[in-house]
């Protein structure tokens, strides 16, 4: 393998429903997958009982037809994405992660060894599914680490962990510390949003999200900075970052 | 010039008093020496009250002898590390920064342009002058973002600020969210920690220090990284970063 | 129906033990019942295990014994403040909280369609029965609106949460950002109080609870205002308020 | 005076920078306005330093020139808002307060005798003009409630509090836990938003803010609620409410 | 000098108005008086226009009469209490702290070498001069350790320093870690309180506070301890304990 | 029994792994046992999978021979420190607890009758197990305190709980503000610390925790101390002191 198609890492999001990769991290998958990342999802969840409103108000629905219309939804907008996705299926509103479900994890992070690691915000007083996603992935990711568990097996190192922005992000108790640029994958991010045919009040929405911490992310690098940015992504990363410069 | 001797930038280190930049920030000031960063350190006191018990027990002490010896130490060490520094002389315990010195530091960060700026923890319930140094390298800062402060000079960008780390880090409220790997440099900020002969104490402190954050910030790289780091310091960023990249 | 005799809406409380909701939550069970509310409490258990401790000094004493005498005490304070009260008898020390138990307590949000919810502070260091009562009122509410929970029912809205008062406030990390004046019906929750028998050492300690909150919210009204404030009960509002005047 | 022309109230708005209000309580001016209330702006610096780049690349330009635009312009906002307004005129990046201008405000606390005050975040790192603007409002208004203030004059009695939004939330630690509905007037906000000629390109930016916190404001009423919000300003209540109803 | 008649210590109080040691430290002055400290209060004003509502609204008050009024009454509970007191006449509602009385109190450390210290929470949104009383407090603290001020007089250790209870306790992020029984005393504390002849609306109050913080103190001990404990003093101590034993 | 042989207290220790007594409680227990307490260590799993990597790499080595190796090396370590020793073997990584194990440290709470109990921090992102090992001590202690449970049995009072260090202190929420002096018994918890075969690359890191924790405490002390402190533990005290003297 040439030095131009090595990979320059992967990455691994952590979604507690089928619809929460999109609006809060699309950006970052789209970005990484353009700079040759191998970006995975993990639906814990289709979020088939609460984030699944406009499809309950159809006639017939039933919860598995719910759960295709959600699995479908979220697969094309992987798909547009370039990621790759996987469903666990444990059921939301509320959420509850089975030791399997939890060991599955642990195998993926095995078998991925993630750059980097996207989940929920430690906090959501509007969706207890998010906060426990969290701390299953970050749970999960210290077992990985453990040379004990399934010993011979090549153990992670310590990818850094981002919590991705919340509905409401003062009640999270969140707060963005880093900014990425998602400027050049905003026409990506923003096919993959409108995938979900079941929540299109949120289009907007999200939509305006981007632009408002594009501006932030702007005013953090400077007037003087030659360097636009329209669209960006707010991330809280809670891991410290190990530097070799403080510019 | 050409792009090989280009400089990288530039950064700017605010010290309460004379010896504080070396414990806290030797490390910083000669990496990034080494990496071709052109570094300006001001020192708002020599600390010849607070921090110069030592001299202050010699025999035919005065206030001007004190600062004399403090201005040499700091001077020696600065040159050590490769650094420019600028004393200030503002007296210490209590520090009180006047208008003069406060436009003064103004006019340092226009001429400058910093890269990034250095100074104390936003709290110190041991130091009243640390939390004053940093409050004022913060507000100076916002100052010579002024459009209408001096018009006509170049204002300066939004260069990321830290806080190095104070001497009993938890009391002070201050998290290392940053680690910078200085093994390299470090044989450099021994020497410069060795110039500070008034407060021989705590050489093998602040040795210990280096240490300690070194482990930690291998731990948060992973055990599976190739590198080792044997010597690191922690920083405590105040602004979020604008990213390209989250791995 | 006529105007007058229209309920202006209806109120939850979340109770850990058989009486919790009387020290904590008397007054504003009384001055909404008083104002046409529908009160409705539940208790999670009866205390029998941690807050009887009187009973058990009796001789003779079984549990049932003791959860009878608990429930006896706390169906007369609940009829006395003129609320609804549901036992659910889960047990204490420790409170563990069943699915089925879970799923009933989001069937009573969806009948009762309450227009408040009362509940434990969040933290409490002396009483882990608390935060869980807490956080099983959060979560069931949150499945309540979900509308792929028990499709075809009438899901709730977002009705505001608020923590009552806990033994020891600050070690609680709570704070009374809202003051409900009792004043008018402090002789009804004082009645109420009477009715535990087996607590009388807390009657003049929740007695001055309520004095001194009346002070506070009196001097939050300000000097110059009015009315007069003896007794209040303090809450802290979880859930920010929509409203359409800041006066 | 007949019952349909009392006045409800009077509110009080303390701003740093002369457009600060228009930005962050513009709808709230109007509103309360709308709902007969007297409305009064103080703005303690025009923002010529700090807030005026556009200008400022203008050619031929000074500090008087400058103040004038910026002051007729805020002139312009308020009156379409339907306020009073006061300029201190006491210099911006960095403001200063005179003992001469904080007794003044003192006596606007006497003369008007506030149903609320608004005033900026008590924490913000990217401008240390607004948490001292918020500071000096807190405490006037405490000096106003001293009865040994100018004896004989009356006293104030306390007047909720309230932060309104900076501009990057998160890093203010402000979380807005009042939600005003704005819906009504914004086409007035927007109206004196347009007025502010040198900072064209934060109409937007703001029109973003009260549609996403007209989303939120939504959100936290329920799904089931009849009423819409398009529109909404946040505010973080500093002081505890007193309330006779938690509905 | 015997050892029966040796002090075990001195104790320094920091009031910013002259009455509120015996709100909120009168138990300790009294506690450690009989067990043979030296305590000594210093009153930084008279609280003469902030605190004086009462003697305000007698007739032919003057600013020098009601000081006088208000000096009567803390020295004479000072006599009660068994403590020298110093009054600094800075004026309240603001406070000012000149840097001459700030030089006063660094003498009065030095002078007294206090085993422990007593001042304000580190906030009041209710009152700025006690946040600003103990902010002085710490920093003179910290200018009487440094060797180079007025070097040949003794410097002191590091007496710990304790924040004694505000008015609102939660509002100003006061958390009571550490409780004193002053049963034994309150006789004593009670007829200080009543001295304060201007504030008798508090006295209640302030009784109530002390059995509050009796039952909490109680209920830290443990059901077990045969110690009974009817009022306490809370105080949040700011330094680190450094001990032998753990029990 | 005559005064020379009674024991001043006993100790409760919960760790989760079974070297985590040692690197963070060696000292106190040590210190303890000196002074006459009986100190009791539950190790709730032997770390066997996660903090056993040195023993993994040896060949042939299985789940029951790490465990093995890491009880002799607690129980030796334990020896040393003079403790009693009580393995759960619950399993690491993720440590998950039973409710027979859960009642079991409930009897041992009962039997014991601590004076005092140490654990693990109540937030640790590197490691789940430890808040997990806290939480359980806490509610443990807490059945312990009802009366209820287990009528008949002597009830516990209210020991104490104190979190030790977590290995990276400030990214746990973990501030020492307790200080326990472990210089007279440094040599007894090294020479504990070397039975840790199995990780010997922290024998220096935690010999110079106890160092730096040495210099904090005496600077706690203050300069002008006679004692002197080479080593100590620094510990964070959850629940508040109750005292007779603040000095």
């Amino acid at each position: 393998m040439n030095a131009s198609t090595a990979s320059p890492g992967t990455g691994l999001v952590v979604s507690a429903h089928s619809a929460d990769f999109v609006w809060r991290a699309g950006g970052a998958i789209a970005s990484h997958v353009r700079q040759g990342y191998r970006m995975k999802i993990v639906c814990l969840s289709y979020g088939e009982r609460g984030e699944s409103a406009k499809l309950w108000r159809k006639e017939g629905m039933t919860l598995d037809r719910v759960k295709e219309a959600r699995r479908e939804e979220a697969q094309k907008a992987a798909d547009i994405l370039g990621a790759e996705i996987e469903f666990f299926d444990l059921g939301d509103y509320p959420l509850r992660v089975t030791d399997e479900a939890f060991y599955r994890l642990v195998d993926i992070y095995r078998d991925l060894q993630p750059s980097f690691v996207l989940s929920h915000s430690t906090k959501d007083p509007y969706n207890f599914d998010h906060p426990l996603a969290m701390h299953v992935a970050q749970e999960t990711r210290i077992i990985a680490q453990a040379e004990g568990h399934n010993p011979g097996q090549k153990v992670i190192g310590a990818p850094p962990v981002y919590a991705f922005e919340p509905h409401q992000p003062e009640q999270c108790e969140w707060t963005p510390n880093t900014f990425l640029d998602i400027t050049d994958v905003w026409d990506i991010k923003r096919q993959a949003i409108e995938c979900m045919a079941g929540q299109e009040h949120l289009w907007a929405y999200y939509t305006r999200v981007a632009q408002q911490r594009g501006v932030q992310a702007k005013r953090n690098i400077g007037i003087t900075a030659a360097r636009n940015i329209e669209y960006a992504e707010g991330y809280m990363r809670l891991t410290p970052a190990v530097v070799g410069d403080l510019a």
